[in-house]
């Protein structure tokens, strides 16, 4: 008998995030599962990881969902799944799953997000990496629709090998009724900032960021295209970031002249 | 008479590091320097940024080391460019410098800096952008083999242009004598995690996070390589994450059947 694949699940929403929840619960009927996740919502956090401060872990009852272990951690996503790794696994996992995140990470997004960077963090590692994300960040969003092709995904990926040096970036649309899913390219994007400057009871001036997401790119092979026309996007993503295309470009400058 | 360039100067390491002193001083050379940096230290921070809590901004007197005016931000690097292009610059930069960090950026190092983080939010807005550091974490390092090159490498961007949607990662060896510079590609590398577990006075178990380095890449063509042999490295870096070349790969997974 085949021994079941061992699937690593975390996010950066927190341990209590109704996303995690229910991708613990579908990952329970694909393999064994260990939840190491936020204490805290950390969302934004990027690739951020704690060097300058402690971590705590806290072991959880995880029977409730199928995990047969969980734990949550004081550190970032990239730290719990650093933890995760070194510390909390007496083996190697078969598969990272990070979310489902409460709010897109499609686009320009994939930088900023904590969801993305434990499921780039596993990869750097060798892992096969997942994150899913549903374009709706309230925290009562509803990932029914979105149930399905996650099982899906996750079969084909335990099956058919992520490539080495890519971790797949999975973005549904907050509809109840999904077309299918497109394999895309990462749309061309930013956030047009708006400070929002208010006054602090003792007098001092702060601000809060806001702002609007800014779509530059027409193309209709964009994870924005198809999650605009109800596909969930899949987006191959790399961590090195050499752009390759440029290094003739700026071996032409004069800089050992 | 043409105006001189707008730079801004931002770090990771915190508006009073000698690394982001020794750049004022060194951009107040080529241009009308404005520096907007995080008033604590904010390395491995990655693409954090924040959206949980407030911003505070405070200004400084910019003019021991030639720069026109510094504000210092209670947020992250990412925060600190969002601030400068949205509240504090009255006109676009036509250059950001991040650095000169202490401690190397190359290889997979990208991913968790805020020095480079930093750089990368100011190309996604479409500033011409560059990050530097030096391969050595200390606050006493010694910057001034590397000064002479941070003027060339930036003249030269300013002159010839970055190619829109990258941003230079450049990182100089700790030496006194550096031999020239490489246009490179990021070393495939992870680091081997190690964390340091502990017992706090009340009896709780904590760790902190150490590892070693570990290069998986013998190229003569990456920065690991450049940086070994006594040159300072160049990657362009990019923040469209697309494997593009896997997408076929993906595309032939059993998704929609």
């Amino acid at each position: 008998m085949t021994p079941k694949p061992l699937i690593l699940v975390t996010n950066d929403d927190g341990i209590t995030a109704p996303g995690l929840r229910l991708l613990i619960r579908l990952m329970s009927e694909l393999g064994d599962v260990v939840v190491v996740a936020p204490d805290k919502p950390q969302s934004a956090m990027g690739h951020a990881i704690t060097i300058n401060s402690t971590l705590y872990i806290n072991q959880h009852n995880g029977h409730q969902d199928g995990a047969m272990a969980e734990y949550s951690t004081s550190g970032t996503p990239s730290d719990c799944v650093k933890l995760a790794l070194n510390e909390l696994l007496d083996r190697r996992p078969d598969l990272c799953v990070s979310g489902i995140n409460h709010g897109s990470n499609s686009a320009i997004n994939v930088i900023y997000s904590g969801t993305m960077s434990a499921a780039i963090e596993a990869g750097i590692e060798g892992i096969p990496a997942i994150g899913f994300s549903l374009c709706n960040f309230k925290w009562e969003a509803d990932f029914s629709a979105f149930a399905p092709f996650i099982t899906k995904i996750t079969k084909e990926a335990l099956e058919k090998k992520i490539p080495p040096g890519v971790v797949l970036n999975v973005n549904a649309p907050n509809i109840s009724e999904i077309k299918g899913i497109k394999v895309c390219r990462q749309a061309k994007s930013n956030w047009k900032e708006k400070f929002d400057k208010r006054t602090n009871p003792m007098g001092k001036e702060y601000y809060w960021l806001s702002g609007e997401f800014d779509l530059q790119d027409k193309g209709e092979d964009t994870d924005e295209w198809a999650l605009s026309q109800g596909y969930i996007s899949i987006v191959p993503t790399q961590f090195d970031l050499t752009a390759h295309h440029s290094i003739p470009t700026i071996n032409n400058w004069e800089l050992n002249e």
